[in-house]
């Protein structure tokens, strides 16, 4: 066990930082791996200390994002955070490619003869005017990551109708029908918590946090074509980016 | 009543949806203004609608976030969310100083002996360098928004404790005590739910969503002198950025 001094002045928490250092290498190193059981009795046996300080010990490694404990099923390495990148204009598939195979399911993929007024109005379009809507549940490998809605004008969407949307991003299949690569998206992210029907969906219980993300992507000229509310597993999925003081 | 169709084959929701469209009308009128309850008997006598339907209505109101639910309070008209951008590394006191009065409790800004190993990796520092650590509560007006956990270089920080932390942001003490500009910052966002003693600082309930941001700030030649961690009310701000397909 390091022999580091802290400088809280909590003593339980002194002891716990020891153990929670020990662990966290253990992690870095692969020696714990994602999943695996971390039982209270035996870290205290390997570490000679209470099973409160061993506790303590997993409090802060859960609040680091390292360890989860989950009920029913007891404390465990936890899978380290997916990144998805705010810098650049991805679809969440494209992100996750790079991790592994994705699933698209499509929930739904329907021509609306009339758009709700606050979607037509981020469109610029008028409600009757009608779209297309598109629901889908986002995968990686068998996990449920994300629900996207999205709406699109008629016109941008109808080819998105016959369109390949389990193998293919959005983003992709646009670019390719439109002709042109996409513009820019305006962000904007919430914090929120699961309802019931958004948990049965991802399988994360109710009220575990979730990221609500509208976001409104416009070709290069500007014109609206993508207006989407993404709910992401914050469990899984971290979003990350770098900004710059000047611009 | 307007006397839009809908799509949706949820009759319920269809009676619910114009409702839903009268009250958000006369929330951006103004008509309805934040804190305004909102009582189902008599929205139901103003719309001639059942008691079901409004609260179906309230519920997508809710959903949106222009209505807020409350245990004991009731249903009232919500305050709008602060958008912090992402876009530019700005601390979250400038972004509010366009909204309000912000200030800056600063609970603790004191020398430690030794850094947190995570925190001393992050830094580019030994743990035995030791550094500054400044954790404040951010309010708008007197609602506490967010609570800043701060970590400097010793010789970055040397120069905040003795500072007017209530009345500055820590980002311009830093450029004028460096001398230079902050240059970028990598962050990285996570949706939490709030606990107990996080719940109590920020006034709101446990459970309830939060966004924690890892926010390390770097000065142009790229050495980092600022690591934090924010915890941000995420019923009152929300986070926004622009974003590029290619760069």
């Amino acid at each position: 066990m390091p022999t580091a001094r802290w400088t809280s002045a909590d003593p339980r928490r002194d002891r716990a930082q020891p153990i929670a250092e020990a662990l966290r290498e253990r992690i870095a190193a692969g020696d714990l791996r994602p999943g695996d059981r971390l039982e209270e009795s035996e870290l205290g046996a390997a570490y000679t200390a209470s099973r409160n300080s061993v506790r303590e010990a997993l409090d802060l490694l859960v609040a680091d994002g390292l360890v989860e404990r989950k009920r029913g099923v007891g404390t465990r390495v936890g899978t380290p955070k997916l990144g998805h990148g705010l810098d650049r204009l991805a679809g969440l598939g494209e992100t996750l490619l790079e991790q592994g195979e994705v699933r698209n399911e499509a929930l739904e993929a329907r021509r609306l003869r009339r758009l709700p007024k606050d979607v037509a109005a981020r469109l610029d379009q008028a409600p009757e005017d009608g779209g297309v809507r598109i629901r889908r549940l986002r995968s990686l490998q068998t996990e449920p990551l994300s629900l996207d809605v999205s709406y699109f004008p008629a016109d941008v969407g109808a080819s998105l109708l016959s369109a390949d949307l389990a193998g293919t991003d959005v983003f992709e299949l646009l670019e390719e029908s439109l002709g042109t690569r996409l513009g820019s998206a305006q962000l904007v992210v919430h914090a929120d918590v699961a309802d019931a029907e958004l948990a049965t969906l991802l399988e994360i219980g109710v009220g575990d946090p979730v990221f609500r993300i509208d976001r409104l992507t416009r070709l290069p000229g500007g014109r609206p074509v993508d207006a989407e509310q993404l709910l992401v597993r914050a469990d899984r999925i971290a979003l990350e980016a770098t900004i710059e003081r000047d611009r």
